[in-house]
C-alpha cells in the first residue's frame, strides 16, 4: 500500500481501540504538526514552483482535520492533553539527509512529508476497518482518503524539482529506512505512529 | 482607538499605496505569523481555560486571511516574496516580560497578541479609508473588523487567568511601550507595522 515496505502489526488496531482517547489526542497533534510543517515550507521556499499554491490549501485542510479531531474528543468527554514526544518523526528527521543544495533539502522534506502521509493513511485504514465504533470508522475512512491525496501531492511537488527517477530512487530509500525505524519502535496503542 | 497611545502618522497610507505589492506581501506574512503564534499557544498551553477552544477557530480564520491576501496578490500579477524582518514584532518581543509563572508568561503573550491586533486594526482602517483602489478598501474594511474582534478575544482570554484590573494595568504599560517602539521606527510604506 502506497509503497510502504512493512505492514503495521495487525495487533496495533486492537491496542489502539482500547486507548482511543490517547489515539485521538496523538492524532490531533499529527494534524497540527502537518499544518505547521506546511507553513514552514511556505515561508522557507515561497519562490519555488507550486509550494505556496499547493500547500496553502493543505494547511487549511490539516487545520480542519485538527478541528474535526477536537470534536471527536469533545463528543467523548475528553480534552486535548499535552503533546507526546513523537519518536517516529524524531527518528525520521534524525536519519534524513541534511546536506546538498537548498533544492535537495526541499525535496528531502517533501518526501519525508509524503512518507508520513503514507503511513498515516495505512494506519487510518486499519482504524477504519478494525475498530467497532461506527462513527469513528467512517471518520477514519474519510481521513484515510485525504492522507492518500496528500501523499500524492507531496510526491508530485518533489517532481517539480527533481526528475521522476531521482524522486523514485530517494523515496525507495526512505521507505526502507522508515520500515527499519518502525521495526525498532515498540508497538503502542496510544499513538498513530 | 482600541487604547493605542499613538496614532499612526497619516503619511503612512500614502506611502503604503505606492508600494501596495510590498504591503500585501508583508500583510500575508502578518496573517501567517498570527496563525503560527496561535498554534504555538495551543500546543504550549492546551490545558488552560479557553486556549484550545477559542484559538483553534482563530487559526482557521487567520489562515483564511492569508489565502485572501494571496488572491489579492494574484489578481495584481504579484507573487508571495520572501518574508521581511519584522522589526516591530522583534522589538515588542525583546521588551516583553520574560519571567514569572507559566500563567504570567501566557498572559504576557496574549496581551502582546492583542496589542498587535489593535495596531493592525488601526492600520487596516487607515488603508480602508485612505487608498483609492475600491476593492482593496472593502477588503481592508472587512479585515479591520476581524482584527478588532481578535483584539477583544485575546484580552478576554487574558482575563481567564488574571483579574481585570491586573490585565488592564499590564496592557496599559504595553500600550505605552508599543507607542515608544513605533516612535523610534522609520515610517515605511512597505510594511504593515
Amino acid at each position: 500500500m502506497l509503497g510502504l515496505k512493512m505492514a503495521t502489526d495487525p495487533r496495533w488496531v486492537n491496542l489502539a481501540e482500547k486507548t482511543i482517547e490517547d489515539i485521538l489526542i496523538d492524532h490531533a497533534y499529527c494534524e497540527q504538526k502537518a499544518a505547521t510543517t506546511c507553513i514552514s515550507l511556505i515561508i522557507t521556499y515561497p519562490e519555488r514552483e507550486g509550494i505556496v499554491e499547493k500547500l496553502t490549501p493543505i494547511v487549511a485542510e490539516e487545520w480542519g482535520h485538527f478541528q474535526m479531531v477536537l470534536r471527536e474528543l469533545e463528543k467523548r468527554g475528553y480534552r486535548l492533553g499535552e503533546m507526546r514526544k513523537d519518536e517516529y518523526v524524531i527518528q525520521l528527521q534524525k536519519r534524513s539527509k541534511k546536506g546538498g543544495s537548498k533544492t535537495d533539502q526541499l525535496v528531502e522534506k517533501l518526501l519525508i512529508c509524503g512518507l508520513i502521509e503514507a503511513r498515516s493513511c495505512e494506519r487510518f485504514k486499519l482504524l477504519s476497518e478494525g475498530i467497532s465504533d461506527d462513527s469513528l470508522k467512517e471518520f477514519y475512512k474519510q481521513l484515510m482518503i485525504s492522507e492518500a491525496g496528500h501523499y500524492r501531492l507531496f510526491l508530485d511537488l518533489a517532481r517539480n524539482f527533481w526528475s521522476p527517477e531521482a524522486v523514485k530512487q530517494r523515496f525507495d530509500e526512505l521507505l526502507r529506512l522508515e520500515a527499519d525505524i518502525l521495526k525498532n519502535l515498540d508497538i503502542r496503542g496510544d499513538r498513530v505512529h
